[in-house]
């Protein structure tokens, strides 16, 4: 059993902007050599979430459409009084949607279906760079 | 230390519709005689879900109603245009449920709650047949 | 690689209610020894989750708030008939932010974000004394 820590980076867009991160998962898998075991997914921010979703035009649409429906900007935020912030509906999208993912792997391979790919969901007001961790196990 | 990827194949209940699927997982990690570790469930598709539930009528009704709240059919979805699809809400609902699950299990038993099921989430207009990847590492 | 199963006790507040688990969490990564690997923790009940958060003030507030409009408790459950309870939107909160969360560390060190907690939230109506499963897999 082996445990390989590294990161990604990524630009990300604001406002429930999805960004694709399947082939990079992949590469990184693939460089540890390792054939069955897990990639766990990790946002070390309060404002990021992990899932997987089919990444077309469409739902890059729908979702953060969903999202601003269940935390809407226009709300008052016991957030904004605390630090002078305008992202509360971040954080709320955030933790309702979680800042981890774990994908299993066979063969070396993620186990991710045909019309499925991994994402990374920016909950904050305003893109920018991100670093994600990405902590493969197996053997 | 010790990796064995499996899978569940199961019927599916469309609309929200859930799955009790603990007898089956508790089955596979009781078959690999391991003591202490963890089993991830992972959904190879984009319009299913995993979590846990108290298994029982009432929240069968509640959960499925509660989705529908959050991504009403009767809304426009820009996945429909995309793909001529109706199942832009059960995107949705996956995408913010998260398609994977991670339970511990300790001296070879689930650390489940005595109420508490784990269970999968159809979150597409149609029942089917799914295949899940169950993955178990421990030792 | 080793596998070290453990538990957290603390006392949880009603409907909504955040609990910081981060520095008991990050003594018992650090009590394993281990340097790199993963913390999965879970709880064992199906009417609270786990998640991570700015855990500050305002969003004490702003989460348990989205969180009641997603399952307000002025609406009809049929959980609520089952039993005679009065929690079904507790469990329809728990079921949708899920009873895991699984934090990768590396050199000891939990990767959070500088701003984010690991929190429990308390989804049912009364708080209580919870026990969480805290397993540690690592090298």
């Amino acid at each position: 059993m082996t445990v390989a820590t590294g990161e990604l980076r990524i630009e990300t867009k604001a406002n429930g902007g999805m960004s694709d991160l399947t082939n990079q998962v992949q590469d990184l898998v693939t460089k540890t050599g390792l054939r069955e075991g897990i990639v766990v997914l990790f946002c070390p921010g309060s404002t990021g979430a992990l899932s997987t979703v089919e990444y077309e035009p469409g739902l890059k649409k729908d979702i953060p459409n969903a999202l601003e429906r269940i935390a809407p900007k226009d709300r008052d935020y016991a957030h904004h009084a605390t630090w002078g912030d305008d992202n509360g509906p971040g954080h709320v999208k955030a933790t309702l949607l979680g800042p981890d993912l774990t994908v299993p792997f066979t063969k070396g391979i993620l186990t991710l279906g045909t019309w499925q790919q991994i994402v990374f969901i920016e909950c904050d007001t305003r893109g920018r760079e991100r670093k994600l961790v990405v902590q493969i196990i197996g053997e």
